[in-house]
């Protein structure tokens, strides 16, 4: 493509309106504009970006023996009253009707539609098993769409869905996503981890998210400094601490007037958090549930969800829900005594030797409370990892970093097959829910995070494999016959070998021309100036600084090298 | 692919919802499912040939320099309006609100966002010409979606449009998309007409629609049986009869209680239809427009909205409207003392002589009107052309079929540009107005126009340029290994050189495995059977009724030589 005529509008100056580097590189290098909230259009060097990494998640699905279908992106709403999400969807989802009144959705995801296709075409196990996917656009009203296209409210997304027969099945396609990925994300270039996910309530019963450790991530990712062990914050699980030999003292109420919370408390006290435990109140689809966690240590609220099957509606009890539990102000919740629906008591409260908690009674607290002889509850794990905990497979120190979710893999269950009745035959003529998994891939956000990785103060670098074009010839002045004639050269024959090629024939310095190539990112650069007269031109790698004279002669061999050594195949 | 993995659920019968061919074969051959109304998923044996279709759409487009963008689906409603489209659109256009009550559409085509782009981008003539196209997903809440994917609300719809200085560029870029067309039509083997079309009261100077002849089609398109000429009805004329050298009589009043149609003027007066006008009165945009064509004729709607500059609301008048305007009961009006806002008079009438036309008085008409003497108006062509017509061109007869449209061309001019101020500055430094054109190929519509060109009572007989695989390997009997294994072994051999290739691997009867390839219509058939002893195979031509017996060195050969004879590129 000859760059005089192309649509690249490339920026000199950093968008006020981009805070982090990816979205910012976009719209410098032309690739992306806004024209809504969350909402952007993809200009013709962005759109061969994602087109590639589509191109490659294609290759990866089907080399998996995947099947590509394409749903319909108007959804009836039927199909997802029948998978009882319709009213439990938030205003994340876009709803809409049609001219006769009908509600539909914009599919933000398609279990739905995909479990709708297999039970009308399924009915035999010899049927499964089966995997379908697709690579289409997908809608999520976010209540805060930023960082560019890492978050927006219309972005493509590829979703695959798995059907076996059993468990074992399931397990082998999930395996078979898993390895997808991990390639897929190697051909980008990206370094990820793929971690340990939450899998809710109902069905999944594993997860993974493949993470891009970032600064700009919103989910907190825990790492383990020993060994591999790698999950999400809201699954992650540490060791717990050894119980406490003390003896258990008596238990006494003692007056705490206006001191309400931890640190006022540690003042009061002039104790350590860890010596307190602290009871936090939620409510749930119409239940109370009351939590008591180490005063230092903060709630799991997924965990919590979990533990009671999952709900619609989660969030921390309003002042009045809490003094209908508790007796008292807000403030003063104790797990002694407490009138929650569900009382859930973390494992190291119950490690803990006589704790201070909440006395439910305004202005008290009680001091030498013990698990089991003063109070009782659920035990589980209801806390958030911390910085420093222990590793729950090795005993190392875990850390905690931010990373950005550009895969997810799911082990679904039933949950859909049986609310909407996607059944199979199996080998004894009996019918069984299909068990399903699902698989996403947010194609720009994988980008994105290509460039957070990929780039340096003069813009992008592009993995070859991912380059919107391979190479850029650059005649350094286009009113010189020799450097034109012989840049057009290059071009041509580059371009008839199967390689993208960009030809700089704008009428522009040379300097601001080498400017737009390192934003743009791409890969090789090839300059025709004044050493063309001894058959010359100069060879240069967007990520290396050193640049390589070499013959014209030369020129296709030396690219050819280059694809040969990122493996990537040409043309 | 082996056939025993494919989620392929072709039917043997005929689904009893789908009236036409297309829509029947692509059902059986479970190309495509109906999800809602006009809403369709595409499994895989369909995706793969509307990609195909797609991909060809590409590398045409490509060939002329237009570049690929992708718009965002969900567009704000701010921009329709400042084209002044939003109150315009009708309930075709489907909206809606995101979580903060803000409007959007759900782009049903993107003039506003394409020129959206271009404003906020180009600055000068030298960044001009631009053509920008995208292959994406529109929504159109249409009245009566019908045909399977002929006629749907969620559909694909490559649009192009171009930018231009100056007039004389943009018949450049509209004579480049004809060709672009052309070509793309022919790869797909889709026997098709260019014929000129409406292009509207505003701006639009030409128009073309590539027109399929089909009885299911929803357009009438005049040809000349004579010369290429070939037009929408809406847009077609015919050479006027010539003028009566009839003498003028004198006009009179006559009593013609209850007869108000032409028919029963026919039968009342014993004269012909063509000796009568008639008048039509219509209702636009608050204005009433009266409309004189000869007794025989049909009043052209589309001319007559022209006429008065275009119209959001254009129909019939009511009851009431037409007592107003002609002071009688319906089935009386005239051109005679009528008072409507407009009145078009159609040549023909010009050229009739002593016509009986109503009297706008209720039981009446009047003998022997003649324009000019009696009666004035604005004269033009406001008439359909009818079969037997004379050219416009040749002067032979005019031949009326029905076409269904799979792409359409069309000069806007600066409709867009001046209303949402996408301007350049000129060499003169001068600020104008961006000319444009724009065009369009419905991807699912040109599939189906396809198939109703190309089957037979077996099923589909797809071009190799689309086929969604060239080739189908079928071992007679599975159990057989001396059958199973040869076939895989030419699968393997033919995949490794880029054919795409099924491997029929099913436990079935051969027979109920060519019916299948019969009905998916996969151009090259290869069956290993008995005759594989001798190291021999059967290749059979889905298009054509005789089989040859090849050997199997040379099954690669044969292969090859299909697509050098179609001009298709292997692999």
């Amino acid at each position: 493509m000859r760059m005089s005529r192309m649509l690249m509008p490339t920026l000199k100056e950093v968008p006020s309106d981009a805070e982090i580097t990816s979205h910012q590189l976009m719209l410098r290098a032309g690739m992306i504009r806004k024209m809504a909230s969350g909402i952007y259009n993809q200009l013709p060097m962005g759109i061969r970006v994602f087109r590639k990494v589509e191109d490659i998640i294609r290759e990866e699905m089907n080399a998996k023996g995947a099947q590509e279908i394409s749903c319909a992106l108007l959804v009836p709403a039927e199909l997802w009253q029948e998978s009882g999400r319709w009213d439990v969807m938030g205003p994340e989802m876009f709803r809409l009707k049609d001219r006769n009144g009908r509600d539909y959705c914009l599919g933000p995801t398609h279990e739905e539609t995909f479990t709708h296709i297999v039970r009308n075409e399924i009915t035999s196990y010899k049927q499964l098993p089966l995997n379908l996917y697709q690579i289409e656009t997908k809608f999520r009203d976010e209540r805060r769409p930023r960082f560019g296209v890492m978050r927006t409210r219309n972005f493509t997304m590829k979703d695959a869905y798995s059907f076996d027969a059993d468990q074992e099945g399931l397990d082998k396609s999930y395996d078979d996503m898993f390895d997808a990925y991990t390639r897929i994300f190697a051909r980008c270039e990206l370094d990820n981890s793929p971690v340990q996910a939450d899998s809710g309530a109902m069905g999944g019963s594993a997860s993974a998210e493949f993470m891009v450790k970032s600064e700009v991530g919103e989910d907190e990712i825990v790492f383990c400094s020993g060994c591999d062990y790698a999950a999400n914050i809201e699954k992650a699980t540490s060791v717990n601490h050894e119980s406490s030999t003390e003896e258990m003292k008596e238990m006494s109420e003692i007056e705490t007037p206006n001191v309400h919370t931890i640190e006022e408390l540690q003042e009061f006290f002039k104790m350590d958090a860890g010596q307190f435990a602290k009871t936090l109140i939620y409510y749930a689809d119409g239940k109370t549930v009351a939590v008591v966690v180490r005063g230092d240590r903060d709630v799991n609220e997924t965990k919590v969800a979990n533990a009671i099957g999952g709900a619609v509606e989660f969030e921390l009890a309003s002042e009045d829900t809490i003094k209908a539990v508790t007796g008292a102000e807000v403030g003063f919740a104790g797990p002694i005594g407490i009138k929650a629906d569900y009382l859930f008591i973390d494992q190291e409260v119950v490690d803990q030797r006589n704790v201070i908690v909440g006395a439910n009674k305004t202005g008290y607290h009680i001091q030498n409370a013990n698990f089991g002889r003063d109070f009782e509850g659920q035990v589980g794990d209801f806390r958030n990892v911390q910085e420093g905990d222990k590793c729950p497979k090795c005993g190392q120190p875990l850390e905690i970093m931010r990373g950005v979710e550009v895969g997810h893999i799911f082990k679904l269950g039933t949950k859909y097959s049986e609310s909407m009745g996607a059944t199979f035959l199996d080998q004894n003529g009996k019918s069984q829910p299909i068990i399903m998994g699902c698989y996403g891939i947010g194609v720009e956000r994988t980008v994105a995070a290509v460039i957070e990785q990929h780039h340096d103060e003069n813009g992008i670098i592009w993995p070859l494999a991912i380059a919107p074009y391979h190479v850029v010839v650059v005649p350094v002045n286009v009113k010189k016959e020799e450097h034109l004639e012989n840049a057009e050269k290059i071009y041509k024959e580059l371009e008839a070998a199967g390689v993208e090629v960009l030809l700089d024939d704008r009428n522009e310095r040379a300097g601001f021309k080498f400017k737009d190539s390192d934003l743009l990112g791409i890969p090789m650069r090839i300059t025709v100036g004044k050493d063309i007269v001894d058959g010359k031109v100069e060879f240069k790698l967007r990520k290396e600084a050193d640049k390589e004279i070499i013959s014209v002669d030369e020129v296709l061999d030396r690219v050819k090298a280059e694809f040969a050594k990122n493996n990537v195949k040409l043309g």
